[in-house]
């Protein structure tokens, strides 16, 4: 690595730690202010951002990106709205940072605190969406924590736009420039040298798609909240209310099926196997769904391919689904501890005991009873904007809110108290 | 690395992980059966203990250890004792496992909980005394944890004969036999195999020194809780009730000086930097302290050695303490974040606002007010027995309760609830 950069990406982060010092003590009124500047001046300064950004779509598509890729690149006016209005309702959410978590007295006339506090300096590495950049600065700085931002280098004009308006906004607001920082090289060996910034960088958090998250894993000495994968499942119990599975099942994986949370393979009780079966992959098959199955199910369901292993472990993303029929509650469950990406995983059973085996039972971040997996969100959690998800069991785990940008430290008051 | 570790560590991990899932599944009395077992089987077992123990002792004579260390490997029978009645203290703490931690309704006919739930499978990796092996073990199962244990190669055999003593009252209490392991071969490339199996083991707590806790991170690919060292600070006040500082100077720097949460460097206002501080370091003197002291400390005190910049990163864990004169509280903050390791802190003054100022923009663990930073304990902090401290910002901070070997799982239960 070149060690310019290590020089270079050293100044970067311990200008962020710098800023965080600062931040953290700042006020919540102070922090909401420049809140409400940066998505007052996304609106002001909209057609420069979206002129920009136009520049990296032309730029995209020079480069063969594809029709998908060129949509989650371009801001336009309503885009830019929404931008600001999310930078709006992360400003209305409750301020984590100085909340007593807990309090209690000890002898001696010691009084403990367990006080909420801001992480201190956050990465967050992105792929193309240029509205990460408006997000991830308001999440960070709505919880007093310093950011470096480094997003995709097709929106790099974009990202790049949006950068100055916020720091305009910092401006105004009296907070330190470096609260937020944009890496604007797209050398990817500087992304490494930040990565090496243990010292000054307290977390990473990357957001995008698998490759992304474990190249940034192997590079990383800082932690890294994440998730790879979403392998979710739904077990359709012996004791399944069947109309419910039903609905449950194809709201799972046709509702969004390109997203984490959206169910991936179905476990099927073999007291089911049946008519019920044919008849729920033959709805899922009619809204085209490409069924693969394992023996049983291919026995009843003949459009279906045999699913191979590799089925079992697949996050398709798509209208494809891997089907098996199970023997019991255990095999379900043995079978989502051995492909399962630990994210979310469902049971639909009628049978109270069989409920409780099935959350005490399934290690994964969140477990779903009687509900779609596709509820598994900071948004229909009600946690407020999602900083992104975890399937890690430190820190945080599942949907991630504000409050996960946070950690704690004991205060401890006493009138002269000595260790004896 | 040779495979052979390779394969054997990830059998080993993948055995922890199997043991974990059905801990998971124990209620609270079986748990606290097998600690019954495992302390009652100890007292059965002192005398094979006892004798396995001089063998290391032995050893370790021969092998050049020093009194300290000898001392530090030696189990007798009031030691054994102590282990015994320290598994009783574990089983005695709540169970941690269940535990609502917040529970709430949503939109949708959505309930939703967050519910505390064991990590999985902890490695703990540490030195030479072998009641680590015992208390490591209750922590774990107490938490429904599957455990993997690397204790120092000098109490090898100590350990084996505590390990047998775990198996027959796992055994005893029905429990899986993995679910306390013990690591038996001394090389450590089989660590550093262990410390990849990062899709099995959940977290690794390394306990020793700075340079045992720097291998393990250098070489680990699964998270470690930690901290490398503590250079604790006690800063008196312009507003300091003087009596109370000298008092708790004295205390945080002698009471115990080796261990981490001793004071290593004293930061003074000027207002006090004339006969106070002479008085003052006099009498820590007088207890058979050395002072390395900035120009100004010098001045006063002649005995003082100059200090270098070395020594205000100096972690001493002895009879030495260095001491600086700073202008202002902002300039003793300044020293804290650059030269402190983030461990604890204290600030001795009357003054409600500094006190605030100090608790505020002090980034470390444990920030104490008119309190010796000794009392930053597990055991003062009424968490019950520590399973370590941690300088780290994610998961767990400060000192260590059996809370902080679980992680939560979001719960969520409906009726046939979809996403729209």
């Amino acid at each position: 690595m070149a060690s310019n950069h290590m020089a270079e990406a050293e100044r970067m982060a311990r200008r962020a730690r710098e800023a965080a010092r600062k931040l953290a003590l700042t006020d919540t009124a102070t922090r909401n202010r420049a809140l409400a500047e940066i998505s007052a001046r996304l609106m002001a300064d909209c057609d420069k951002i979206v002129a920009a950004s136009e520049q990296d779509v032309a730029g995209g598509r020079q480069a063969g990106l594809s029709a998908a890729m060129l949509d989650r690149l371009m801001l336009n006016r309503p885009r830019v709205e929404a931008m600001a209005r999310s930078v709006d309702e992360i400003a209305a959410l409750p301020d984590p940072v100085g909340e007593i978590i807990e309090a209690w007295d000890r002898p001696g006339g010691l009084h403990i605190e367990r006080v909420r506090v801001p992480l201190g300096v956050v990465l967050i590495i992105y792929e193309s969406r240029p509205n990460v950049t408006t997000d991830a600065a308001a999440l960070c700085l709505k919880s007093a924590n310093a950011t470096i931002l480094r997003g995709g280098k097709e929106a790099i004009r974009a990202n790049g736009a949006v950068y100055r308006t916020i720091q305009s906004a910092l401006a105004s607001a009296g907070l330190p420039a470096d609260s937020v920082q944009l890496v604007e090289t797209t050398d990817h060996e500087f992304v490494n040298a930040l990565l090496r910034q243990e010292r000054w960088i307290d977390v990473v958090v990357p957001r995008g798609g698998e490759g992304l998250i474990r190249a940034v894993v192997d590079n990383s000495r800082i932690p890294v909240i994440k998730h790879y994968k979403g392998v979710c499942h739904v077990y359709v119990d012996e004791f399944a209310d069947l109309g419910m599975a039903e609905e449950i099942v194809i709201n799972a994986k046709c509702q969004r099926p390109g997203v984490c949370n959206a169910m991936e393979t179905l476990l099927v009780h073999r007291a089911h196997a049946g008519e019920y079966l044919a008849n729920l992959l033959s709805k899922l098959a009619s809204l085209g769904v490409e069924i693969r199955g394992c023996e049983r199910t291919c026995a009843v369901f003949s459009s279906a391919k045999p699913a191979t292993k590799a089925d079992w472990y697949a996050e398709y993303l798509d209208l494809i689904l891997a089907v098996r029929v199970v023997d019991s509650i255990e095999e379900a469950m043995e079978h989502i501890a051995k492909y399962g990406s630990a994210h979310t995983d469902a049971i639909v059973t009628e049978d109270a005991s069989r409920a409780e085996q099935f959350v005490r039972g399934v290690d994964s971040a969140s477990v779903m009873v009687n509900a779609s997996t596709r509820l598994s969100d900071g948004g229909v959690f009600g946690l407020g904007a999602e900083v992104g998800i975890s399937t890690d069991k430190l820190h945080a785990r599942g949907p991630m809110g504000i409050r996960d940008l946070t950690t704690y430290k004991y205060v401890v008051r006493g009138r002269g108290a000595l260790r004896t």
